[in-house]
This record gives structure tokens, C-alpha cells and sequence, in this order.
């Protein structure tokens, strides 16, 4: 019997929020210790999707979740955008000026900088997800480490909140992405959809102007250009774009067909609803 | 007194090997915990100039450098690329099949990747430097764990190389920038400049394409374009961008007026001789 989704993580990882917020209550879920293993699970099928978060409004890019999106064959259906809170999580007992030591993943580190910043005495210490770091604090029992994570990671695993809003900004939200082996067919037409896709273009001046001008000449909104190391192509690049619009709308399948003809290559990955608009703005 | 160069990680460290690419040998460095220590040693006058990796041709963009070069007044004086070849450091008397985990950067992890995959026994631990990964693992002596670094870092710290060439593709290289208080004046005229540059763009359809051809209208060559998300913003970006040639050079700063007339904002961050060009290929 298959999982109804696998995400990276511990019980309490944010991803897990996001798979409830994709796919409702009462799932299956399979945690898994890296983000390759989610991908492994889903193609293998010992999940039917994958939850993996793609960017976060404060450190960006997710970089190997791009990467694993280029090498595999996995589709995008969906996305939700979660709001991040660390709290400081030591073991029961600790108090916060006790602690030396913050386990939490590098991203949750990187959102936490100012923290950091005012407390030179406390170490970042980098581990692999946010909810394994409570695990591994509360499993060691050393009063002097935290773990960054959710209240809800803390609750799970026996934690203690010892602060909260460790977060630079408030306005910190990771957009998560559901995956699956088969694109589905387009659920309901009209506005509110992107398409994401990956492109390469020719190695000469002016050559990705002209390909985002194959959009702009549409009027179709870019939402986000991201660009990945080619392997083995040292310092080129291909190029992660989400363009607003569904890939059967027009516009867009025009826009797709006048791109493939003078780039390199296209590659569609998804057309879902968006998740990003209406995200309460920060400060 | 104050040291030449400061830069992140410990000493064997990739950055080293930079700084003295670009400064020479015979250098007084000052080793830093993390990135943000170099900007601020730079800043405080403990360095002359600071040396931080910019990107990696398999694992892409430092993300948290260009944060802080956003975020600092820092210039960039000049770039080198440096080969990275990661090495298995072991304890001395260690065996390469006992190894169960392996600690290193986790820029440098992700580079290691099918390693990982053709051995699921050994576990990826993620710290902040290489070399420091090195003094870790021989510190502690543990013959089931060992660091993913260079040879010298080995050789520096009393480690053992267990296995060599780690990374998933020999086209491993990382661009380092040169960064100081102040620009310097133009050191020489020609060829083989790059200006790299930060900006914003109004948010609605075209506007990066618009951008864009500010460049390509001058037959300016883009070299990269990155993008950061702004603070405060979700899902609202800056731009990162090199482009060919040196700001005092007539088509760059026309682009460069141009681009300040129609845009959000714009800021150059330095002209530098090119290191990018006449790398090796992979495969």
C-alpha cells in the first residue's frame, strides 16, 4: 500500500503543514530524510505525491529542489504557501540565556540572521530539517542547545518553546509545490493559474531578452526567473521561469511554441492555480 | 595590525586557495566562522579585503553572499575561479567501507551527490566549512566518519584521503570575488571586463524584459542574472545581473543611465577583469 505523500522531514516539518494545506486531513504521510528520497518515493510509487518547498521569501531559491526537478520527471499540480515561525526550542527545563547552540536546517538558519547577529554567544548549527532538530535536542537532553523549528514540532516531540519570532521577518513564507509522476488533466479554465518551465537559450548576446520578449509581446505576467548551473557547461545557465496563464490558454501556447522554435529547449513542468497572491504583505 | 584577507572557513579551505589566487603568496589571512564575520572584519578595518564565494558551476549561487553584498557597502575588486576537488578524509588508519558518515559544507555536499545516491549507508552531515570538517573528524577520531575536503586541508590537519574525486562532475569550479571598502580607480583600459550589478524593476508584465534590452539594444553581452527575493515583499524580487564590460566603457554606461531612467533602482557593485572565460569543459 502506497503513502499519500512523502516530504522531507520529521513529524512537525513545515512541509508536512504544507501537504495538509495540498491535500486536507487524515493522510498517509511518508517522511523521508532527504529531498531526493521524497522523489525516489513518488517514482517508485511507495508514494502517490510528493510535497517539496521550492522557495522561501527570505533566504529564495531552494536550490537542489530545482535540480531534482530538472534531472527527474516529476510534475508540478499544485501549491500553497505557508507561513514560517521559528520558535526557540531547548529541552524541558533549559532557559533561553542558557543556550549556545541552535540545530536547525542552513534555509531556517539563514531567516534567523538577525538573531544570530544580536547573540554572538549562541552557534548556528546546520542539520537537515527544522522538526529532526527538536528530535535530536530533546533526544540528546543538553540543556545548553535549541533547536529553531514550529510550536507544533516542539509539541510533537516533547520540546519546550523558549522564545518566539526568532524569524528576521515577518513577512516569512515558504511556497511549497505537490508532485506527481503524471500531469493531470486542466481542472477548471479561467484566471489564477501559472505555468512553470525550464529553458535554455543560445550562448550569444541579447538571447534571453528575446526569449522573455516572446512573453512580454504577449502581455503575460513573468512571476519569477531563476537561473541553475548547466552541468558540466561551466558559468552557462539554464533559466526557471513562472509565467502567469495556463499552458492550454492561448497566449501562453503561443508563447510556448514561439519559444521552443528559437531557444534551445523547453520543458513545461506544470500549469496549477496560484497560491502567492494575497500574502499579507511585511513591515 | 590588520590582516590582508579575511574569508570564511578554516585554514585549508577552498577560500584560501582563492585568496592567495588573487593576492599572491605570503599572505596574513584571517579565518572567519561564517560569511557574515568577513564582511564585517572588512567593514571594521580587521582585513584589508575579504574573499567569499560568489558560485559553484554544479551547486549554483552562494545565496547568503549575495545577501550580504546587497545588504553591505562592500565592492568587488576582482573574481578568480578555483577547481574544487573534494577529497575523503578519514582518521588516520580509517578504511573508505567503514565510513557511515561524512561531514562537510553543504554546497559541498550537494556537489557529492551521486556519491550519496551509490552509497545510501553513508549519511551527508552538513557544517560550515570543508577544512573545518577536517579538524572535526580528526578531532574526534571516529573511524565511521569522515569529511568531505580538499587534500591540503587533509594533509594541513593530520587527516587521510580515503578516496578521491567525490564530486559528481570534474567540471567543479567556484568563482570568488575580491571585495573592499572603496573601488578602485580604473586599473586598465580593454577587453575582459564585467560589471556586476544590482536592480529593481517596476512590477507589472515586460518590466525585466524592458530591462533587458537596455543591454541587448547595445549588443552587451549578459553573463548572469540571478534573482533575490526583497524583504518585506513575498514573492517580489531583485536582480542580479554581470554584464560584459567596464561601467566607465560608453555602451555600459549609457545602459547603465538608461536603465536608472526606467527601473526601480540600480546599483553596481564593481568592474573586475573577467575569471570566467577559458575554464575547461566537463565531458
Amino acid at each position: 500500500m502506497s503513502a499519500d505523500a512523502a516530504y522531507q522531514g520529521a513529524p512537525g516539518a513545515f512541509s508536512e503543514d504544507a501537504a495538509q494545506a495540498l491535500l486536507g486531513g487524515g493522510l498517509d504521510l511518508l517522511p523521508c530524510a532527504r529531498f531526493v528520497h521524497v522523489f525516489d518515493a513518488v517514482e517508485s510509487g511507495r508514494a502517490r505525491f510528493g510535497v517539496v518547498p521550492i522557495e522561501n521569501t527570505v533566504a529564495g531559491s531552494v536550490q537542489p529542489v530545482h535540480d531534482l526537478l530538472a534531472d527527474r520527471e516529476l510534475c508540478i499540480m499544485a501549491e500553497t504557501v505557508v507561513r514560517v515561525a521559528h520558535a526557540l526550542v531547548g529541552v524541558p527545563g533549559s532557559r533561553a540565556h542558557e543556550i549556545r547552540q541552535v540545530l536547525s536546517h542552513p534555509v531556517a538558519l539563514a531567516q534567523c540572521e538577525s538573531f544570530f547577529r544580536s547573540r554572538p554567544e549562541v552557534e548556528p548549527v546546520p542539520v537537515y530539517d527544522t522538526a529532526g532538530a527538536v528530535l535530536q535536542v530533546v533526544g540528546e537532553g543538553r540543556r545548553h542547545r535549541a533547536a529553531s523549528a514550529s510550536r507544533r514540532a516542539a509539541a510533537l516531540h516533547g520540546g519546550m518553546v523558549l522564545a518566539e519570532g526568532l524569524e528576521d521577518d515577518p513577512a516569512n513564507f515558504t511556497r511549497f509545490l505537490l508532485l506527481s509522476p503524471e500531469a493531470e488533466a486542466r481542472a477548471s479554465a479561467g484566471h489564477g493559474f501559472k505555468t512553470s518551465l525550464i529553458m535554455t537559450v543560445p550562448h550569444q548576446p541579447g538571447a534571453l531578452c528575446a526569449a522573455l520578449r516572446v512573453f512580454a509581446a504577449r502581455g503575460l505576467d513573468l512571476l519569477k526567473i531563476e537561473s541553475r548551473p548547466l552541468r558540466g557547461r561551466p558559468f552557462e545557465y539554464s533559466f526557471w521561469l513562472d509565467v502567469a496563464g495556463h499552458a492550454e490558454d492561448p497566449p501562453v501556447a503561443e508563447a510556448l511554441m514561439a519559444l521552443e522554435e528559437q531557444s534551445g529547449g523547453v520543458r513545461v513542468l506544470g500549469s496549477y492555480r496560484r497560491a502567492d497572491e494575497g500574502v499579507p504583505r511585511g513591515k
